[in-house]
């Protein structure tokens, strides 16, 4: 029999847990997982979802932000956050921290160099958002924000997949060639039996910071509409605002900055929505 | 040996050509391919390759659109298209006829339930994109416009491999975030040596249609700066304006409907780019 440098038969050591059953321990210890995705890129998916875990954090939840997405992943920048991951004492990855409340996992973080593209196929990409969940130490969470690629691909897939409890919020601006995206995201959740919270509608109507007038950049009203025609319910409409751009540029808190801004304030009433949402259930 | 209906050996049949020989047979008669793609989804990708190619065809060019956004196809609905595709007489697909000079096949043109999810895993995408050349009778063209799904995944990393020469015009908008994700498009370009024609600034500020006055929605400037860091060139700065948006949902051409605005003079402008850095080759 072979023998480890510690002379102790290695054959005699358990067996190492899959990393499928890795990941159901880490899911374990998390009561609520969200996947926020969209049909279509751009309509603020990634904002949505920085800006949700926030105001979670900040209400006093315990929350993780997992960022699915391999691609384009926005998430650390958005955070203000740009170091490597770090090994744990049990050889796990620990998160990033934003605050105390506030931990989050991206592609990003697990690359030297971060203008380096990810050019992989959807298996390799399910086996990396699978490690996020069983080889990082997320501890004990209320809340796991996944922010999704746009679509209906890879990444989303893997997350129905080894998440069987995550539930959807659909982003949405409010344009007809956005929604036709958003029913896609509807039927593909109705596929893979992921039970939707909701819809939001972003950049919804903009007030023109000179004037002060309003002015439909995507059109409005169409989130409503949609979220109607399908059962759906509207969890909130979000104004379009350049500062959020801004701050997610800078990787600074919108909502900190801005507390008492419409776009804040619809935020808050999200995570309200969202928290009874989950209450009902 | 097996005999078919008209008494003929099956045998002596020549073997059919495989779909990679039938995808270079259809390429062969294509001058120009041009990808456009984006790091970020939302930065009008499918607005500028819709433009681009309407452009192209009202100079009188042979024009092909090929949509390989597999789970959010947009192109259809923007072009006002909304049949399924037919078999022509040799057994290929006919694409869908925009105009004399315009055509365009897009994933969702195969599908009866436009709602429906394409729920696909990478290599079943590469099959199907695949089949977009070698079974669709797209005839000679001057050019065929690829409208490539957001980020660096299976879609653009399958024309890279099939269309060998293929070059590519990068889409962003003018903030940080999507600068960053601009960089992981050059980064592919560079790993599978794909020629990059240049960069295109969308959004690029708005003006104000009740007060007149500009504003910076989305920043402004990043393009330029950043092809300006990469070497790359700045083909035009597109200024935002809701009627694209408008336009895009109702299928009808901006170009046509508004030739004198700014926005139509930008894609003047960057045709003329185009065709000029084609020539250069």
């Amino acid at each position: 029999m072979k023998k480890s440098s510690d002379g102790i038969g290695i054959m005699d050591k358990p067996p190492e847990p899959s990393p499928d059953e890795l990941a159901k321990r880490s899911l374990n210890k998390i009561k609520n997982k969200i996947m926020v995705m969209s049909g279509k890129g751009g309509v603020g998916k990634s904002s949505v979802s920085v800006n949700l875990a926030i105001a979670l954090a900040e209400k006093g939840f315990k929350v993780g932000l997992m960022d699915v997405d391999i691609h384009g992943p926005d998430i650390p920048r958005m955070l203000g956050l740009s170091g490597m991951l770090e090994a744990s004492a049990d050889r796990k990855l620990n998160p990033m921290h934003y605050s105390d409340n506030l931990s989050a996992v991206s592609i990003e973080s697990l690359m030297v160099n971060k203008d380096e593209a990810v050019i992989w196929r959807g298996p390799v990409k399910h086996g990396a958002i699978r490690q996020f969940l069983s080889e990082v130490a997320w501890g004990n969470l209320d809340y796991l924000i996944i922010d999704s690629p746009p679509g209906t691909g890879d990444e989303p897939l893997t997350v129905a997949q080894l998440i069987k409890d995550a539930r959807a919020v659909i982003v949405t601006t409010p344009q007809e060639v956005a929604l036709a995206d958003v029913r896609k995201s509807i039927s593909f959740c109705k596929t893979v039996k992921m039970e939707i919270l909701g819809l939001i509608e972003n950049m919804s109507g903009y007030t023109c910071p000179h004037c002060g007038k309003s002015v439909d950049l995507f059109g409005s009203g169409g989130g409503e509409r949609t979220a109607l025609q399908s059962g759906l319910k509207l969890l909130g409409r979000i104004p379009f605002d350049p500062r959020v751009v801004q701050c997610g540029d800078a990787g600074v808190s919108y909502s900190r900055q801005y507390a008492d801004s419409p776009v804040s304030k619809a935020f808050l009433e999200i995570v309200d929505q969202v928290a009874a949402a989950l209450e009902k259930n």
